[in-house]
């Protein structure tokens, strides 16, 4: 059989791994490919770099091996995108700009196979990708843009192929887990952690996407898009981040047999899709609440089968480009045009605000008699059933106090904290998060 | 694209959870692989209680839903092995007799792709089934075979495929790990435990195969040929099951943060694949010592992408069903042919004996001064490194005394074992088990 030839564009962390791996194992991948997997050429502006970084050959890059201007790339990248001899181009630049999302549609409208890691552009600009992708027969592989490492995608397209997906839930955001891992372990505060995350080259210098959690919705909506075939805009997901977990809450999620995760939900119910990012007391007994560090983990609730957990590395070089390589190998050896989706789209999608989830609510009060019976009697009022009221935790000038429900909604949630708020008994805003067993 | 004809023979727990999934999503799994998966005939001997149990049109069945005689399901099976409208054979029969073997054979040589749960067929006599296969270029779908929902196959065939992997440990047999969860959880015995798991339904009647590791060892067996390349047989797997563990040596293993897990393990080293299925402490930071009762687990370590871990329900009529509907599916889909081996198969096969692991000895001696110095004394001589002596158990008429190693090699042990029998201070054989941190 031919060979199957490649380019890669974009030779930093995730490109470069790429590309060491398919120098160091391509005899292997030829075995199980059965064809050879060619990689004919690499763009990187800055290319000494990525061949130091990553002991590639110079003759492998457009250029040479020497930097190249960004107009001498745009160059080179028609030149690829015009000979018939490459098969697939893998997107590793990043970002979301209109270079890079034209860039995507053209591969595919060129008649190549696209393989990209990028979760964001992905998640928030795929359709016309997508739609570029199906128009032209050709497939978008995109394995490494969810979960790094974790073959999540392919579980769900191949494997999971004879069941129906329920709900996922998972830790998909590797610097917010490192986060709250040292936080609960350490018993650190949110800024020393992060600090701690930053030095550790875990957290980038603005770690806005990481810990507000949308590095994680962007995921989120992939996968959202891939099992239940529902578009989500990240508007409508309403995502939350991890800035405003307190020690305090730290402790109570202890005290509960739980651990504070940032966690990717959704759910289907009827032809509705539930779905939030936001973080979750997670209970012990879930195999989530045990991930730590940097390490990724989805759950999915099956129908048919049950309870299916996968945990692996969520990002680095070698890791996130392995993927990048099973992509690559998937379609050498299948040539498979796009997956269709596994449900139809004719679904509607609800943010956190309707979901049926038990809480806990954390309220700062004065501390004096008669304010549990107060606040309790204004949840019940809203039928919702409490678990247990825990009020031992007095701090200066007050005390700490929270109250866990059976499963409601939280619009039913804050129904009541507006009444408890008018009674004014309460020193701060409520905290609200979902439990998950 | 026509549809996709396939025939059930043998209409138990999973052929019949295979038929009803694929009854209940018809349309779905129509939508996933763009055309329809239409079951054709089902061949079951006692027709109407799978009618009963799993809600099936009588018309599926080869004899209109009446119960048939062995020998007029030997006229449906010749007639569907004739019918060259049938694309696939789900064999669903169980055994390792000639008949089901033959079967098998016969399905890959009548140009039909053929889907079994048969681990035990499949590891103890597959060599011709699988070349019978690759001659008439037909597929073998094994997924139920190995940890029943648990994708582990098709992860490693298609998404570990830009990867090596360097070792994989598992816990591949639910009933075994049923009854260690509940020695250790409440303190049962070994006998107990396995009476419980017989009234729970999770043990056989006669539970050799499960608690004697043979179960897990055809699942591993089955593990190496597809990720190695490499063919080993029963007996030189020389595995051991979980019948010797006492309630001493659970309590031992929560004394060092572990927990007992019958471990399927095996690992490339050079050339030379080390494999064995036995009980081992698992260390409690190893996520596998955290799966409790009938659940099955998959860890591998892979060459760049590190650690991955896969947990699911390893049993169950349309938890195995699934994984079989899915090999279906992907059949369908891409009609590939057989999966090259991802290695060579010019390795060579090395058991527990050879391995270097940290092991624990646990010896029963008089309880008496001198015996610590000389049991570590002639450990120490076979160049054995000591990491912990415990001696804090006195018995009746004795004491358990236990003794972790850093890693070393069972020949190392069982020579200083030798040494220190010859002394006349051992009440019993020590016991020796592996540590997987």
């Amino acid at each position: 059989m031919e060979p199957f030839n490649i380019a890669i564009i974009g030779c930093g962390t995730v490109g470069g791994g790429t590309a060491k791996i398919i120098g160091e194992i391509n005899e292997s991948l030829a075995n199980r490919a059965g064809r050879i997997i060619n990689l004919s050429k690499i763009i990187e502006l800055d290319a000494p770099s990525a061949i130091a970084r990553f002991g590639l050959a110079p003759g492998l890059f457009c250029g040479g091996g020497k930097k190249i201007s960004p107009q001498e790339a745009e160059k080179y990248i028609s030149e690829i995108l015009n000979d018939k001899k490459i098969h697939l181009v893998v997107e590793t630049i990043g970002g979301t700009g209109n270079f890079v999302h034209d860039l995507c549609v053209n591969i595919c409208k060129s008649g190549k196979h696209l393989v990209s890691a990028n979760k964001a552009l992905l998640a928030e600009r795929g359709k016309e990708i997508f739609e570029a992708a199906e128009k032209n027969n050709v497939s978008v592989g995109f394995e490494a843009a969810v979960c790094g490492a974790i073959p999540i995608i392919k579980t769900i397209k191949e494997s999971f192929t004879g069941d129906e997906i329920i709900s996922v839930s998972g830790i998909l955001n590797g610097t917010s887990n490192y986060i709250l891992s040292r936080m609960l372990d350490e018993g650190l505060g949110f800024e020393q952690a992060l600090k701690l995350a930053q030095e550790a080259g875990y957290a980038e210098a603005d770690p806005t996407l990481d810990i507000g959690g949308g590095d994680a919705a962007h995921k989120l909506i992939i996968l959202m898009k891939l099992i239940f075939g529902i578009d989500v805009s990240m508007e409508q997901l309403k995502y939350q981040g991890i800035q405003n977990i307190s020690s305090n809450d730290m402790d109570y999620a202890k005290e509960i047999d739980s651990a504070f995760k940032l966690i990717c939900y959704a759910k289907r119910d009827g032809n509705t899709i539930y779905g939030t990012v936001c973080p979750m007391m997670v209970k012990n007994n879930n195999f989530l609440s045990g991930v730590k560090g940097a390490t990724n983990a989805v759950r999915t609730i099956n129908r048919y089968s049950g309870k299916h957990i996968l945990i692996g590395a969520g990002a680095g070089s070698t890791e996130t480009a392995s993927s990048i390589v099973a992509d690559i190998m998937f379609i050498a050896r299948y040539s498979t045009s796009m997956q269709k989706n596994l449900l139809s789209n004719k679904l509607e999608f609800k943010g956190l605000s309707s979901f049926t989830f038990p809480f806990v609510i954390t309220f700062e009060t004065e501390d004096r008699p008669g304010i549990t019976g107060l606040v309790t009697t204004e949840i019940g009022k809203q039928n919702v059933n409490i678990y247990t009221v825990t009020h031992n935790r007095h701090i200066q000038d007050g005390a700490l106090f929270s109250v866990e429900t059976q499963p409601c909604t939280l619009k039913q949630i804050n129904a009541a904290i507006k009444e408890i708020k008018a009674s004014g008994i309460l020193k701060s805003d409520p905290k609200v998060f979902p439990i998950l067993y």
